[in-house]
């Protein structure tokens, strides 16, 4: 059975990471990639490069556009005031790929929504997008349809996630990722100074997450000195990091939440 | 070329998890188990049933043994303890596999040594032992030879590392590991409260640890609004966790050491 999709006319506001990303993944899915918009012209024509014949651009007037969907994927801060210049055909689709901001963010458009893809991307790492969750929303049911279709083209995981539920999400996501990497490059300061290998740590690290992913809950799969509350162990480690005070800090403050996680 | 390796009688001191692999490991490797102890009688019964015919026991009295090495794998605590008690024969090496203690623990022992795995080891888990480092330590140049032919036949990684490196190892480990695994926790406990999936999550943790790892440089991928010191989003996530007081004072001081890190 040939399944067929329908076909989209995208077009990219912004050439960063996530859009790099997300157009070439949408053309490998059979949609259209019209234009890209960057600032720095440059950087649009890096991006329309990569892509079958979508034009680069440096103008937010879309007027002529023979797209029908316009993804906007810059930073956070400056989505309000790129928003306020864009011009649209008439009837497009405008959405974001922001985790923070809500889908009202787009003000004055009637379809918008969001189109948040809950991975982190960069340009020189390949990322399968079919195994990233989308998060979508959108302001009117016809919208959500278009950009569900869109998700479910180029991903096997879609969700409806409001943007209150998505500002949770987006949370979680600092503690699961944005704060295990700072605790990772924390691991390395401390091997680093007494020049040992961090190579030593990674099997470790692979094997905690892992467990933990595969456990499906983190908690039932926590081990080391705080989870045993075994306090000798503790305090001598404690005391080894007087030296370094914000690693201290970190150490008793964690150390202090397993154990009472682990007495709930 | 078919090459030949020592073949150690080696008996087991405990039969928790890390006796669980290590004992399995050396007998795949063409070592002889040749007694399990375990305060328990079922426990050593358990571990010995895995194997090809080494006795149970919960007699520490070791004089009449083959075995040349004696591995003491049980908690900190016991060591010191449990070592006084032992009795071996004349000439044998005893070794602990603890990440914490110095091998000056085992008191009065002439051959002695440290066989540390860095890794976390579960019993229902396999666990590829190959890839584990090994940590090594002696007293005496006979006994390190012993323990590194030892561990070199099990693993690919070996190392010699001081008393004072390995609690150095250790303390990283538990940023890397056990505090990392209580973030991922703590990530659960936000989205459960809010009834979304923590599926959800996963891609994204599975793709922050492949980078961190790839990178051999967690600092150098770190992302978020910590990262990117955005304020706006940053009190904004602060504020959203003002009702759990743990989580917000772990969100607020180590959304700080990310932004001291990245001024570094």
């Amino acid at each position: 059975m040939v399944q067929t999709i329908d076909s989209y006319k995208v077009s990219f506001i912004g050439a960063g990471n996530v859009a790099w990303h997300l157009a070439q993944a949408l053309e490998y899915a059979g949609h259209v990639v019209q234009e890209v918009y960057s600032r720095n012209l440059m950087h649009a024509q890096q991006l329309a490069a990569k892509l079958y014949h979508a034009v680069p651009t440096n103008s937010l007037d879309f007027s002529k556009s023979k797209a029908n969907v316009f993804i906007i994927a810059i930073s956070d801060d400056g989505l309000a005031g790129v928003n306020e210049q864009i011009i649209l055909p008439e009837g497009s689709i405008i959405v974001h790929t922001s985790g923070t901001m809500p889908v009202e963010t787009l003000v004055g458009r009637p379809n918008s929504g969001v189109f948040y893809p809950l991975q982190t991307f960069s340009k020189i790492k390949k990322v399968d997008v079919q195994c990233v969750p989308f998060c979508i929303e959108a302001t009117n049911e016809t919208t959500e349809d278009v950009l569900i279709a869109l998700a479910q083209s180029i991903s096997n995981t879609v969700y409806l996630i409001s943007s209150a539920e998505r500002k949770i999400l987006h949370i979680a996501a600092v503690f699961a990722c944005n704060f295990t990497n700072h605790l990772l490059a924390l691991a390395k300061e401390i091997v680093d100074r007494e020049e040992l290998e961090f190579d030593l740590l990674k099997p470790l690290i692979q094997e905690t997450f892992h467990k933990a992913l595969a456990a499906n809950d983190p908690v039932s799969v926590q081990t080391g000195p705080a989870a045993r509350n075994d306090q000798k162990v503790i305090q001598s480690q404690q005391d080894y990091l007087t030296p370094f005070p914000d690693e201290q800090k970190i150490y008793k403050m964690l150390t202090e939440s397993i154990i009472r996680k682990a007495a709930e």
